[in-house]
């Protein structure tokens, strides 16, 4: 799926991935009422606003970016039927072409983590039936369980032709409490790092690049820069661009010389674009078109930086 | 919530939970054939499967018992109607009294983790309504991003009587590939004790034990010793008992001298006993009857450990 990942980036010359992250608070007012009219105040309203909105976001942008990035825990606040939405975006996606990246930071104990696996990038059993639960093309992973938590993934990604990004160093603020503590002498991310480049070398693509990926946040752009020298075949998702305060600038470590190995994440920058300046005349009807303008200056501003 | 679950701990005096992880391979033939029968081979025949299987061992436990940890996990692998079963399970278990811990193992950046703590322990507004999406009473926790990640889950556990279960050092063999690695010459889940222990100091509870609890392995019982001591006022949910290797004799040093402090998991060992030695005669259709004994048996192995 690394391929695939690699071929997209360059033919849409955009490392970019768009988070479907829908708050309500991001979602025009026409969409949630006719929702709210339809379901009454449930969460069958906030899953149809969602997927609704969320249509929206990736008609206007699917030509343009070669992922999405639909972060569960948005959906699972609605109880089964936001879970229902995730599903049915992520299928609308692959619809229009996309590669969905599942922002699901799931990692267990070995036989749990094989579960988690199956569920979103593999396959389950039912009598003679083989089913892919939620099948996206990549899912975000947790690695605080080591191996046991890290392996059943591998070995779906291996099977199914899918990828994975562990969380390395993470984008928020506090992610050095533990993260960035010595051990030996470096920092915990680096050690993982050079965990994730080891997972990684029993499956690379024909790109040279691994299907286990990394996490690491545009906002701590030295960190990103030793982690780029540290994991040489390993791709980097990249979030925290945009409003959590990352700039085009801050990226240029994240990329090798060849111009890839990192893909840039924004979600609330795009989708709710609407809402902020500059954007704000294309108004709430328009918030397909401004998620769209935000997409072309970001890619303006990533190639800017890269050039 | 903490001070419930110590009270239902001494009324049944057995600080034991359940794991409901019904993995299909533990569900008897008639379960499984009657809900292939009903829906086909399909993801609602294993939800549908799941459910049945679950009431039949809460109906045989729930009055030996303060809880039950359902592993999402193990549904989510059956996609939407896998949480849909989730859900109902964690209803049933509420309608016959237990408390239930959703272990989900969730963990994200500031505002995906209140999404996550919003989905499983709080609330979410729709329109004028206030609704509760999955509604468990603990949910287990992963620390890997800091403080972020967990003060919206315990803004949540504060505002609505929740509690939570955070990782510290897991049950799984490979567990001490992060987590034991020396940090200031002390092993990081000890770092990540000594901060679950001050993140918890916000909300105690009458029994003097916070809201905020740890995850720490029944595999690693020295490791165990080290926590009790760090965490004096942490309630310990102690997965690994049974079938990862956990005896009672190695339970002793999670609990507290009041006898209390910890709470034992076991999941394949309870649920899937009508597999194994001893409880092999119960057969197919005792398999309730079967859990019922193993967890007779449970309560007393670690009964004479603590006496």
């Amino acid at each position: 799926m690394i391929d695939q990942l690699v071929a997209k980036i360059q033919k849409t010359e955009a490392p970019i991935v768009v988070g479907l992250d829908p708050q309500l608070k991001f979602i025009p007012q026409q969409i949630l009422k006719k929702a709210i009219g339809e379901q009454g105040e449930t969460l069958e309203a906030a899953a149809q606003a969602i997927l609704t909105f969320n249509k929206g976001i990736v008609d206007a942008v699917a030509d343009l970016v070669p992922a999405v990035k639909p972060q569960i825990a948005m959906y699972e606040q609605f109880g089964v039927p936001g879970v229902k939405a995730f599903k049915k975006t992520v299928d609308y996606c692959h619809k229009k072409g996309l590669i969905v990246i599942g922002d699901v930071k799931r990692g267990d104990i070995g036989s749990t983590s094989g579960a988690y696996a199956a569920a979103h990038l593999g396959t389950v059993r039912i009598g003679s039936k083989t089913i892919a639960p939620f099948d996206e093309d990549f899912a975000t992973v947790n690695p605080y369980l080591g191996s046991d938590g890290i392996n059943p993934f591998i070995d779906v990604c291996r099977d199914h032709n899918k990828g994975i990004f562990i969380l390395v160093k993470t984008s928020n603020p506090s992610s050095g409490e533990f993260q960035d503590r010595l051990v030996d002498g470096k920092p915990l991310y680096e050690e993982v790092g050079r965990r994730v480049s080891q997972w990684g070398a029993v499956c690379y693509g024909d790109s040279g690049y691994s299907e286990v990926g990394a996490v690491a946040g545009a906002t701590y752009p030295e960190m990103g820069k030793a982690l780029r020298r540290l994991m040489p075949k390993t791709f980097i998702l990249v979030p925290g661009y945009g409003a959590q305060g990352g700039r085009g600038k801050d990226l240029v470590h994240f990329f090798n010389d060849d111009g890839l190995g990192a893909i840039i994440n924004s979600s609330r920058g795009i989708i709710a674009a609407w809402q902020k300046d500059p954007y704000l005349d294309f108004g709430a009807e328009g918030y397909g078109d401004a998620a769209r303008a935000a997409v072309l200056d970001m890619k303006q501003d990533i190639r800017e930086a890269l050039d």
